[in-house]
């Protein structure tokens, strides 16, 4: 192999997500599931509410009889009871008759509305006056208005969030099917990298993107192994790809963007059984010299080692294969539009993913190219987002309308 | 007291937030420092990189000695020697040399720019041509252009991204000092309220107000420490919000919507030594019976039982303090503009939270205000995000231009 690239558009890498495969699946206590993603659907084993519920204090009323009351014609009812929270009431309503509810109490049967207590006055032991109308359905909830016994109320590949958390526990999910976590191992390459234990000596630098990427791992919703920094040296990176490829969903590894090394890491994926390289190059910016072969049905990346390259590519390549083996519904990140602050220079023929600023402007934002070498880490820190500029476009100018695809 | 509330304006609630103290400071090791605040100003101990350095492979030269050069008027220099990476060049260039370099490796003394690979020809052992001139500081990162030893890189109330965590791992940071999470004690409250691990009998229901705030309190950085469910009979929350106080460092106690158990929840807290309370009603919707007491400088939240109300509450409210005793310098949600999608009424003298839907439309969103009882719990599992409707705001007609708060 030479150290050119037969580079691959984006699109074409990011369509292979879906030749790898999900994780298996496990059980999880409800209290451990926040941020893990469902592996089947789920319905609710009762109606939710499971009866019609009171939404206000007040009293229990048949809305029929309140209709025209007004504070000079009140209508007056008669108390039929009580209703105790968490009790089912024993009596019913008939005609004329109210009972008094508090926020969350079950309706007697023969009930369709609650009446708000400032509504109403109490005149005697037996007896209110209600001074508006209510409309039947009124300050209530029905039984089964929320979710009904049996109804798919969650699918699989929804992430969990706290909502979904709540929907959970109220079907009475006291452990959740969800994907296992990607366990992905990351290993450094360089002969010039030194842990961050080691003071780098003149030439050396510490190791960053095993810290960088094994963060993002965990945003993603992986789980980190980091295995450690190989040397440049024929045959340093081999053992450390078989320990990888031993116990891991997923190896990321990082650095080698020398042609020299690129060859290292490309021969050593190749030296693998049964590996087939899927990516010899991409044509973003940065990120063109990454590689993804798949051994044994396993992704094994070949990332930049320039850190701020390394963090996009993780960020716009690697992340959705991590999601989609979590079994995710793809999730973008969320995007902001934002005015440009000045002109940007792109070059045909690849997707340019620039580190930008937001700053706020007005109700909007004005999005600031972070100008920078793409091997200082500084850009990254104060980057709240990308700009994606298409491979066909040769920049975009000062002011236009562009949209930022913003970081965690 | 009363079940009437003297609501306090928002700004006014979320402005106590700085009269409670933020947590100790603990030390984690780097890998354990992801989404945590940093407590500490954090400076290198090294200039990063700590030598002139190589971004490209090619050939580290003086730039003045390639002036000039082009395709048809090569420069030609002689071959000082190669740098190997990881080591200090044993050698320095003078005018008309170069040295063969790789990305990463250390510029030798006398070079000052490094000139690609691609604009060169091997001549012989000794010689190669270059075609295009550089100039001086291309190609490279020049010693401590990342951060210069003893600089300040990051400030104490940051949040530890990715790029916070790779710029601490390369000023050698092993362990690194950040605020304890708060330990949130949360309470539910309520006779028909009864655990996930129980099927609900006619009038009850499961609770859920326990884990969607576990989910949010886990989310906004803090420990969630459930403690139960505390029925509506005199004397039932004391022993709970004891408890609570005694291990805790906030506590959420939800549900007491009623007029009832509002004065139950304030009893309780009025009851406790030193208690006072801040907060009796706040003029936002949904979430207006909310009462907030600090007692022995912890903030005690009453929060409404209505599982949306609740969600929204803790957002808007119980989240910046926890973001503030966590020792975070506030951050905001993103916001994204959307255009409204029907008109939406709103109170004046409240500031409104609508729950909102955003669906792509063109590069922007359509927001659509998801209609739903405040006790329903699946308008939350829809909702991407909020619209803030101002106090002294009537409605917002459809097709205007809005801001949506994005929801995690």
């Amino acid at each position: 192999m030479t150290g050119f690239f037969n580079v691959s558009d984006l699109h074409t890498v990011l369509a292979l997500a879906e030749t790898f495969p999900a994780t298996e699946v496990e059980k999880v206590p409800l209290s451990a599931a926040l941020t893990r993603i469902l592996a089947e659907d789920v319905s609710s084993d009762i109606d939710i509410p499971g009866f019609d519920r009171a939404t206000m204090d007040g009293y229990a009323v048949r809305g029929a009889d309140t209709f025209g009351a007004s504070d000079a014609a009140p209508a007056w009812l008669r108390i039929a009871g009580t209703v105790g929270m968490g009790e089912e009431p024993a009596f019913s309503l008939s005609q004329g008759e109210a009972a008094a509810i508090s926020t969350g109490g079950m309706l007697p049967q023969g009930a369709d509305a609650v009446v708000m207590v400032e509504h109403t006055d109490r005149v005697d032991e037996e007896t209110i006056e209600v001074y508006r109308s209510v409309a039947p359905g009124h300050h209530l909830i029905t039984r089964g208005e929320d979710f009904s016994k049996g109804r798919v109320i969650l699918t699989a590949g929804t992430p969990i969030g706290a909502a979904e958390t709540g929907l959970l526990a109220a079907s009475g999910c006291q452990s959740v099917a969800v994907f296992k976590r990607p366990l992905v191992g990351i290993i450094s390459t360089g002969d010039e990298v030194v842990p961050v234990t080691e003071t780098p000596k003149m030439a050396e630098i510490r190791d960053v993107n095993t810290h960088t990427l094994s963060a993002m791992v965990t945003e993603a919703g992986g789980v980190a192994l980091p295995l450690g920094i190989a040397g440049d040296g024929e045959g340093d990176l081999e053992p450390l790809l078989a320990e990888a490829l031993a116990s891991c969903d997923t190896v990321l590894i990082s650095g080698g963007s020398s042609v020299g090394m690129r060859d290292r890491t490309l021969t050593a994926m190749e030296g693998l059984e049964g590996s087939e390289v899927l990516v010899h190059g991409i044509a973003i910016s940065p990120g063109k010299p990454t590689i993804l072969a798949r051994v044994g049905g396993k992704p094994v990346w070949g990332l930049p080692g320039h850190v701020a390259s390394a963090m996009v590519v993780f960020e716009v390549v690697v992340r959705p294969f991590l999601l989609a083996a979590s079994g995710s519904e793809a999730t973008d990140r969320p995007k902001v539009p934002a005015r440009l602050s000045r002109n940007i220079a792109s070059a045909q023929g690849r997707t340019d993913f620039v580190r930008t600023r937001l700053v706020p402007e007005g109700e909007g934002y004005i999005a600031e190219p972070l100008p920078g070498k793409s091997g200082l880490i500084h850009t990254m820190v104060h980057a709240d987002g990308l700009i994606r500029i298409e491979k066909d476009t040769e920049g975009l100018y000062s002011d236009s309308q562009v949209t930022v695809r913003l970081l965690p």
